[in-house]
């Protein structure tokens, strides 16, 4: 194939520079497009045109105005960002190549809100290309993006007989840009969905061609609302929100385990209250519910809800609950798996060529597989291992660099083979 | 005075014998009627006469009817207990002895669902007056009633001039007679209210004139309803009656406490569920809130009553609360207290007359106590102190028989002296 | 084979109308000798003799003693109840029939302490053999008994070649009779295990070669003993044992869920104190842990232990841990499997023999499977479905009698084929 | 008396525009010393000089750095503020007047770590003297120190007999300043004791000559600590701080009410966690425990650590309790009061001399208050009431300066009069 090493590390290096989280991948978005202007495909949607109307997890408009200048101040194209106002961030680009299947690839492109190591172990700090926006791609969705237009270009120079759609999603962290990019319309005559994540702790070499077990999640951030009273003179006019989200935290952990599968709870992160002699006024919870199947994921958070709710009701406060990001779940079509698992098997650099792999997380890219699934298509969700020295989410993540090409190689000459085959 | 220390002791013993707790003291009731009889009365009212329709804390009417059929064989006179069908026990007897004012005194005559001591050091055991009936008087009711009878003979026999009324209550130690007697018109021209409790940890000697300091207290009986589920198979079908109850307790502890003043709350009695593998489908809660004043009481019911329902709706079950008994804070008014104390001081016996005591318990006589005082009278609550080998409510409590004769002496004294001097 | 419709079904209504809980047996155990010395067997161990030391769930000696008597009454055969004192029950027997391989056959004999259906629909009513002892088979351990009666006599009659064991098993329902069976030493050398369920929600005429998904349990009686306190004058002087109870039963229920696989928690059955009005002393949760794996299940109740004493502690209180029942998981082996399977396909009245089945729940019988497999043996749990018009453990619960002859039936015929094939 | 109005109203505004926190009262104190240089006193004791060596509630070095820093860039003399380092603030100044009793006066110097109002409303902010340093002085410890200094210049040129100590205590706010002050040595001749307090919702005008019903009060700092662990993949990693945190705020809130009295609990400021997704590996509960009596105190904050403890060992985790402040409960004595209300009645603009009141809250006076009672001497906590528009601790709270001159007026006549007097 045709693209070179080098230019898959050099985007990459340039991608890393500049994480953006959530909503907020203006300059990448632009990158990404003055890309694929370069590569030439034959219909591009970016922002508003590549998405649904609901989006979840958007952060306030100060916040989005914050990034877009900066983005417009890291030299992005101005005609691009416009597109873009509002967070609409993210792009579908499509490649017609005369009869054959309708094939999907989605890559996911946000960074995460956290620091980057500085440490001169970690490769990025020592080599330059350490994060300058103060987030960081923790996920690898740097890599993710640059084997996207990899494929891109990879296809546009091979055999490939039929029409490709490359999905350039945003906000996977949040679990936010999933459900309205498979809403909007895109999707809907792709028959064959491939799905790509590096790293998830299987070493560079290995690939693995369908891995499934994700779990339907919702995230929530649940707010409690009292009344303040002084604690020692006081105390009865006091509606308690820390003592309300305290229950809730109880409760909500002890939601009732589902016969049909597993579920998960947690309360990642709590807190309440401005001194101690103040009986608390608010409180939050911000957390998770999850399930084996999008039913059991239902269930467990129908009784996180009335957790919430009756916390509420015991001391009486108020309690918002506003749904973040939610995801169902799915699994890799075996049909699929077999064509990937064949690609992988052919690349001289790849020593492993798994075939199943349980994911035991959730992702949003669910909504994706599910949509071309519920209209008879078939997904896969694959797995290039990549030796990575911190785990994902953590200041060291990095990936090797190596994989980026075993993973253009085999995703592309995946859809070679879909396009000759239609397994 | 003129009713012999003998006769007292006699009668004493001979309730003692047939204890019988709340709504049930069908045999005590017919033996008190019998003894007004003999003493000569001007009015009397039994049962339904007695009191008004709300009644809290009735047993079910198969418990009732045991009980009846029980005094029946121990001898009660028929058509005596005819008049208490459906358990409406107690008597209020009127005597008129010209001009003066319409003096109260009110003893209750119920006794505990316990076991009696069968120890020899326990004089009932010894002396063979030991309990018949499994119930107990443990706390004294039976030395109230032979006081009520032994005052209202010595006042047949004495100078007193005014209308005395004894009011025999039914029902205390649930908290559900108090109301009803207050509620039933015999109070209404009730100008001056005494009413009489023994032991309180005061000894043989000791009088106090007034005691005070009554928590007004709710007593409430919460069932939560859920479902059953197979806890190994279906843990999701069940809705937790146990959880439910067991958030409940917790909240119900954490209610805030008052700046007015005191509170209490307790889940004295809980319960729930039928076997290990089964998800509990039924829970209960018999508790209590009490407070120093009336709000402060409400104040905490009511946020116990929201933490049983915030409770259940946590974890999707029903609750139904029901109000078993209840009864307001009480003071005792200063010229009453005078007039008993001066009464105290004069008697041989009375080693120490003791102006003020606290209760920091709860007691239904203030539901009369109030029914005075909202009318512009007054009432006290006093004590008359008895050495008693074992705290009240437990298996060992007994009076000293030598505290019926100055608990006569001086409440008569008092009566006399209000109908002479009018506080 | 040789055993008569007539006989299996007589034998099961004379159990069924003797029913006797876990350790209770004496009735039962004393019957089923009878007949084994009828039928004729090579050894026979009875009582202690069957069972290792350690005994979980026994009850008290004035429950053993009062069953004891009863079975005397019942005209059960003293010399064999008197090597049953101590609530030593259950037995072991041995049948020698030459060459090939030692097989075990394990049925469980307890009843369960509730009371059976008086309606005329409910069959055992209908026909005369309801309950006389107050308990009831609602599990169809009459029938299992019955038939490791039948498949004993029917393997006497039959071609059998090896040694087979059947082992009448005490106190399953309370998982405690599993385990000092397989530790008794007869398990040592049996190299085949065949263990038997009726019912199961599976109808008449399905079998169901091999049960797995056994979830591994453990049952435990927590005793909290605190302080008790006037609850208006003393709060202070309480040492609150419900209070534990209940922060007890809400951190058991949010004990954290495992990667591995399901776990259950269960405080199925709790209680404490005495009155509205005090403090309460004691409480008490009678609950469970379970786990897909051994491993799972001990990591869920280290942390039910935690969230007891972590509760005791709170509360200033003390907690007695008492474990009362345990049970590994298992699953069944495919080899023997596939015999059971094949002897369940050629037999007339078998409409359906279902390979593999999950049992979602607790059995103890896994301690006897678990023995033999680690000794290198081949162990499988067989369902023998039958209508139940009831659920198991409830009221109405009876088997279709047409059951018994097809386990009799299936069962010898599967262990003549392992005395052949050795699988 | 000699100081003026204009003087003390100049003096307090300079203190107003310099607001420190606790324990960073550095450009404060080292302008009170200018001060009491200027007035001339017979011994000064100034930071580690004026304290014992237990202070609580200490910030960190950086911290203190910083404010030090600060008080050096407004033109503190370095001098004054070398002998403070390393946080040790405040001072004693002694007045020797010839024979006589040793009388004391407590004022206390810290200000909050809050914002001020800089609405036009506010007279800080419309005349100028709004805070420069970020804190602010919303609870009037700029009138308390203006006041000491103001009655020590009174003292000074009046008729008094005896020798005056003036306290000006630092970290009143985190009750960490009170002890250290007790116990540095200076308070173990003081015979008298006088504190101060402005405002307490008391208007101008009125003076309240002993307040008394302080709770006795512990501040607590816990944090607990856990382990990480994926909410998806592995639950059961995690040991979860904030699930503990949870159960410890449930239980703090249900420690038991005490019978001798008042009692509160208050969790007030909690937090924990990093992200939906991982099981809580650290959280905090800042709060605070109180009572009627220090033995209230210490019963209801000993059950507080217990629930702290239980919680911990429930999920896992540590938990370190950090106590930040306490002090004791105090009343104030009779004939103190009596000299107090003496000076009240007798002052012009004094409108009305109010006896007693009740604080309902907690100060760190009480510590100073009860070691010179323990020696048997006489202390009284004074109220000068004051117009504040916003309440204590808000952001538009001030005094109304006409109070200045009453405080001085009538501390400086009530401790002339002990001098004459010896109470």
């Amino acid at each position: 194939m045709s693209v070179s090493r080098e230019r898959l590390i050099e985007l990459r290096r340039e991608l890393h520079r500049h994480p953006e989280p959530a909503w907020r991948e203006f300059w990448t978005t632009a990158r990404i497009v003055e890309e694929l202007e370069r590569i030439g495909v034959d219909e591009l949607y970016v922002g508003r045109d590549a998405l649904a109307d609901e989006r979840l997890g958007v952060p306030d408009d100060d916040e989005m105005d914050e990034w877009l200048e900066r983005a417009r101040a890291a030299g992005a194209d101005p005609d691009i960002l416009e597109r873009m106002e509002g967070g609409w961030t993210g792009a579908v680009a499509v490649l017609e190549r005369g009869e054959g299947p309708t094939v999907g690839l989605r890559v996911d492109i946000d960074a995460l809100p956290r620091a980057e190591s500085a440490d001169d172990e970690h490769l990025p700090a020592r080599e330059g290309f350490r994060s300058e926006t103060g987030a960081m791609h923790a996920c690898g969705h740097d890599a993710h993006a640059t084997i996207g237009l990899g494929v891109l270009e990879a296809v546009t120079d091979g055999d490939f007989s039929g029409t490709l759609k490359v999905f350039f999603q945003p906000a996977e962290e949040v679990i936010g840009g999933g459900g309205p990019m498979a809403q909007s319309g895109h999707l809907d005559d792709v028959e064959y969905l491939l799905a790509v994540h590096v790293g998830l702790d299987y070493p560079t070499g290995e690939v693995v061609a369908g891995i499934g077990g994700f779990l339907a999640v919702t995230q929530f951030y649940a707010t409690f609302t009292g009344h303040p009273g002084h604690a020692g003179a006081r105390p009865e006019e006091g509606r308690n929100a820390v003592q309300a989200m305290a229950e809730a935290v109880q409760n909500i952990y002890a939601v009732p385990r589902h016969g049909d599968g597993a579920s998960r709870v947690n309360a990642g992160r709590v807190g309440g209250g401005t001194a101690t002699n103040i009986i608390p006024e608010e409180a939050f919870v911000h957390g998770e519910a999850r399930g084996e199947t999008t039913e059991i994921r239902d269930f467990t958070f129908d009784r996180v809800r009335k957790a919430l709710e009756g916390a509420a009701h015991t001391h009486d406060c108020e309690v918002d609950v506003e749904i973040e990001g939610n995801a169902p779940s799915a699994e890799s079509d075996e049909e699929l798996v077999d064509v990937v698992q064949d690609a992988a098997q052919t690349h001289p650099d790849v020593t492993r060529a798994t075939r199943r792999g349980e994911l035991g997380g959730s992702e949003d890219a669910t909504f994706l597989m599910q949509r071309v699934q519920d209209a008879g298509g078939l997904a896969t969700y694959v797995g290039i291992g990549t030796d990575h020295p911190g785990g994902h989410h953590t200041a060291t993540f990095d990936v090797d660099e190596d994989s980026l090409e075993i993973g253009v190689d085999v995703l592309s000459e995946a859809i070679e083979a879909i396009g000759r085959d239609r397994p």
